[in-house]
């Protein structure tokens, strides 16, 4: 739920670079080599269900919500007689890494159980992880039950527990809620375990990747925390960033190497970014792919479906969707290409645009290679504009035109002499006179 | 004056969130109840004068500019007879709240006389204030006056003092200017008032809020200051702010929980944000407000008169000038409406402009609810759309159109067959006789 | 080369602050006064060397690249005969500034030999400098080669060293390659010199200025420093930037005093901004002059050749290349002059469009002062808009056009009663029967 956000959106839809919290767990588990992802919900968790589903995942109902170690027994049907491994997580952690995961899943192999932990720089009220001496997690005590001694202890509980599969299940289903809350907590789980014999390690993770989010603010953190990820990746992947931090990633960006991007750029999902090619300042990009050797904005506005080829040059304030634009080809100044093919070479001129919608139907525009498109040309879709064609300045093109021809629609220049002049007296009069009229 | 800012303007008009500085002072002390309030101001300080008068503030003139004691007792004219307690601030401390003031009376109402301390990170040239046993101010030495004891104290003087208005005045009368600047100084009235038995007490106020502003780079770091702060009362008040350093805020900017706003987004003042709209990248608003579910931008530039209802689409290079759009209607791309009314449903199609200025005078456009505006559309205000009229794309309308009208002006499509070729030919040949005769 | 960047660019020829790093060496060089430079370039640094000489600078290869002594001993065919003193600095040292440069020819003018140390925040795996107790120079020791008390030596080397030009070379040219790298090494000079009896200074230098660039991300923090310092520069020189940090400068960006900018622009170099001028927000400026009084943006994008004459207005998504703005003329939206004069006090309409390119050349476009250009015009290059021309909305003129005279082009308005009440009613049926078609 987002009440704690005040938001219509479920806490871990709330997204972090372009992906819904709960995405950024799935993934870092599918790249652990997790194979069944369930994610524990609640009824009203529709759109939650619905994205697990398209990440592949499953997902369970937890109703009424009785705890954290109710919420992971709620997988048990589904999951309890797998041979394998289960781990534990909350869907609010978008920075937790595959490696993670993956040490997590070493270290249940080797002891049987495992946990993480954490050292943050305020440990506030966390549950405090105190080992025994071999290393090994003696207990988990919540924050408000510690000790001045306990409370001391720096290792924090991250919430995130390995163990094996029906063992798990086991012990899930023999919590108790004797507690304060009347709640089942996962973190009674390794006691339920050492009781049996089974003991639980703790490997230690960076405070960044443990970042949870239960406010705005510790959204918007964790946002920057991924930003600061992503361009730092970039950087290494040889891109150009001139001003990294001002250019906001989405968490699939692809840039290749020797690419540039100039400040103020955001990338939205779905943007890979060929070797040489330079994205200017100011310039949106989503769901596109940009050729090597494209010169993109600066205020170069690209909408899902399109393409740049190579050595294309879109300008300012133009913007492309559902539109492949093809080598060489460009579209400098002020225009609109919406469902439309663009040839090799061609060139749109400032203030083209195509008219793909009829108010019930999107229709292609269909731009042949070489053709020169004149400026402020209306092209009324669907129209198809034959390889060499020349539009005159001002056309609205509403039939299909042949290859080479000139096409054209304009009334003749009509002047008026002395008019402007005769216009501006009448007009400074009619001002001069409602002045006077003021009181 | 903005000397030392070799500014144009006077140095307490320099703006921080869109407010002149003074303005926040004289805000601050509205919200701590302070009935009266006058502005101490340099004779050539008209600007200053109107803008206090605009903020329902009174003013006076200091002419000679002898000291700040003498600045403060140049408003004894028009208060020195009321009841109640005065306060004295400078006009160049932005960050000052109202929280610091009311602290301040409460605390002079309990003392006879209060003023405000803080502890600066750099203390260096600011006046220290020595208290006594009783915690009470003893004396505020100028640094340059201070012995080595006295400087290593670290609470300085903030120059903020909280008087009965009646003996204010009368200290404030009697101050003399035996120093070496020959100047009048606020500090010397706690020694007065001590002589004549009435004690000040000192409330300690956070570094930041007492920030003044004397050079440009003081001014961008006072800026800074309230950016954060209302940054974090934005997150708090539960607004999506995707990366909020990188959103610039208004000292009046409203946006409400739930509503979403993505990267470099601007808001000068005026801008009223509805739950569960979403602002988009790259838009900058003023003097508007936006309904629920609506979409702006990215790159949508909203001016002042601007009222976008529910579920209305803004989108890319669109401005909007004085203009209310109803409820559900969409101007997508690269389009001006000025002084005009869209209809309920509309579309207003790519490259639609209102010619809403006839180089004297401004007029209106009104576009009925369910129209259809075809891209590239010129509408010739004053001029009136009919309800569910379709205009053809490349239109000029001069001439009001009646309800489910199609409108259009367009002169046939004319083409020459073959012309494109030959012409380049043609220019081809010249290209490279012109390349020929280059030495 | 660029290899370690994976740039397809040599290393040097990477920008700050918009010029090549190595640009940034020869200016603060040139500042200091140096009389001649040589940049020793790699074979395949063509790049280099033509920008070398674009800056008025010589250039030697150095091939094969057998160490910094070598690469330094390279120049002597050049300079080896110059009467004065020699400074050796990396082309990769961009915020190296004439005030270091101009300290060590002091320092080498007094002592014989002159070097720069540096304590960096992590002194890592810098050449050590061992100072005697003279405070002269001893000996540098690579770090690999350091003693546990050499590497506590927080004194690093930078590698700029001065020395008089015949001792030098000679030097150089004795330098052995008797290391494990098979290198001729730079830092070997102070030895040689040390036994004939010359001894070396060393002068400590900020750590910013001697920061070198190896990597995409060193780059990038390269940038982040220098624009530190150009905007930390602006605000001492007065101008008004409401948010320095969101500006983005180049090296040689000229912002006068109490001129304006508001947050996200950026200066692409070639920029003059004049006192009393404001930039608006997302605007982007290269190679352009504004004058006092001149309000441009937001969104506004002035390319090279521009200049905009006082108190002009430039508005939201309109882009001036190679234009000239007249006193008080005003583009306030949607609008694209090239090649373009635009007389005094004129008005262009939104949506105006020079069409000042016909697929070979490009045309002028002459506006005169006082026109009234309408909205939606396309001024077909080379013409001639005469003084006080008003040009109707919608049209497209291709001739020229006297004085004062009203010009247009327009099909005259045509009505179809009704007719889009019932292509309505046909598109829904359209569009229900598709809708039933889909399984």
């Amino acid at each position: 739920m987002g009440t704690r956000m005040k938001s219509a959106l479920p806490k871990v839809m709330h997204e972090v670079a372009g992906l819904p919290m709960v995405g950024h767990v799935i993934q870092a588990m599918r790249g652990a080599g997790v194979e069944r992802i369930v994610v524990v919900t609640h009824k009203a968790g529709d759109a939650v269900r619905a994205f697990a589903e398209k990440m592949g995942a499953e997902s369970v109902i937890q109703d009424p919500q009785l705890g954290t170690g109710h919420a992971a027994a709620c997988a048990a049907p589904l999951l309890k007689d797998f041979a394998g491994t289960v781990i534990v997580c909350y869907g609010d952690m978008p920075l937790v890494t595959s490696a993670t995961f993956d040490a997590s899943f070493a270290s249940q192999a080797e002891t049987g159980m495992a946990m993480i932990g954490f050292r943050p720089a305020d440990s506030g009220a966390y549950g405090r992880m105190i080992l025994d001496r071999a290393r090994l997690l003696d207990r988990i005590v919540e924050f408000k039950d510690a000790n001045a001694e306990e409370r001391a202890e720096t290792l924090c509980n991250a919430g995130i527990l390995a163990a094996a599969t029906k063992e798990f299940f086991y012990w899930a289903g023999k919590l108790d809620n004797n507690n304060a809350q009347k709640e089942y907590y996962l973190t009674d789980v390794p006691s339920l375990a050492k009781a049996d014999g089974v003991r639980c390690a703790v490997i230690e993770a960076d405070e960044v990747e443990m970042m949870g989010v239960n406010s705005r603010a510790e959204l918007a953190k964790a946002e920057a925390a991924m930003q600061v990820r992503l361009r730092a990746a970039a950087l290494k992947n040889f891109v150009g960033l001139v001003a990294p931090d001002t250019v906001h990633f989405s968490h699939d960006t692809v840039l290749e190497p020797d690419c540039a991007v100039e400040p103020y750029v955001v990338f939205a999902p779905g943007v890979t970014v060929r070797s040489g090619a330079r994205i200017r300042a100011f310039s949106h990009l989503e769901g596109v792919e940009v050729g090597s050797g494209a010169i993109i904005g600066p205020y170069a506005r690209l909408r899902p479906g399109t393409v740049v080829e190579e050595d294309v040059h879109i300008g300012n304030f133009v913007e492309l969707k559902n539109t492949r634009i093809e080598k060489g080809a460009k579209a400098n100044h002020l225009t609109y290409l919406g469902d439309a093919r663009v040839g090799a070479g061609a060139n749109i001129g400032c203030g083209t645009i195509t008219c793909n919608y009829d108010g019930f139907f999107k229709h292609k525009t269909d731009i042949g290679a070489g053709a020169f498109i004149g400026s402020d040309t209306a092209l009324v879709a669907p129209v198809k504009i034959g390889d060499g064609v020349m539009t005159g300045a001002g056309s609205v093109i509403t039939k299909d035109v042949p290859a080479n021809a000139l096409v054209v629609t304009r009334a003749p220049q009509v002047e008026k002499p002395g008019w402007a002049e005769k216009y501006r007296a009448v007009k400074k009069a009619e001002k001069a006179a409602k002045a006077a009229k003021k009181p």
